[in-house]
């Protein structure tokens, strides 16, 4: 019998589990009325995605956004795998106690340059869904 | 001394080669007003990309949009790796010529369902950047 794959939805708590895992997302908004999308690096703060950035890039512009963020894992050779995304507002983080809590050593920028702004996307609704090899 | 990251753009040339090493990408687009992205398996056909799709499902609604499709490949230990996307129009083949054309045995759909549905999407803009360690 071939294996059929079957889509199945993830929970809210795996998901968060399955974006811990990962360093590398990838930021969904809009950019003169088109659709755009950048891998960044990211932690998690909670359900919340933190992105640090320098001021003058594109993502300085999301301020106030909806933005999407999403985290995949897929195995080409076995198709199966992973997605998870995150939609909600964007805002900046300027309370120095927080910049401080979320300085994370482990999450430097990989961008060069300065990176003076710490974006949080503040999450408003959490989705996965899972490709798996049904029996 | 410490090895600096640049961004580099990539020409299309090198975007065109890149996205031919990897069978999966993520389509962008807006639901609800809303950002929103799925990873999909694709095919090239020229500069454009072909995704199979079951009639019912959101792929179809995007017909006639302006969407973005985005492939990537990161490598978290080195930081280095590259990222391209391609911007254009959603329009579906109904030519049976076309379609027998782009009925590539390797790209067999992963999701269940029947996929009666195939998506071109025209690239009308091809960008392409690399995260590269510098000397």
């Amino acid at each position: 019998m071939t294996p059929t794959i079957e889509i199945q939805n993830i929970t809210e708590a795996e998901c968060l589990g399955l974006m811990r895992s990962q360093p590398v997302g990838r930021l969904v908004f809009t950019e003169n009325a088109l659709p755009a999308i950048r891998p960044v690096n990211y932690l998690l703060d909670g359900r919340d995605i933190i992105v640090r950035a320098s001021q003058e890039t594109w993502i300085s512009r999301l301020d106030g956004s909806v933005i999407a963020f999403e985290v995949d894992q897929i195995d080409p050779r076995s198709h199966t795998g992973w997605s998870v995304v995150v939609l909600g507002k964007a805002e900046f983080v300027t309370d120095i106690d927080q910049l401080v809590r979320l300085s994370d050593p482990n999450h430097r920028p990989w961008a060069p340059g300065r990176h003076d702004r710490c974006m949080r996307l503040r999450a408003a609704e959490i989705t996965g869904r899972r490709l798996a090899l049904a029996g």
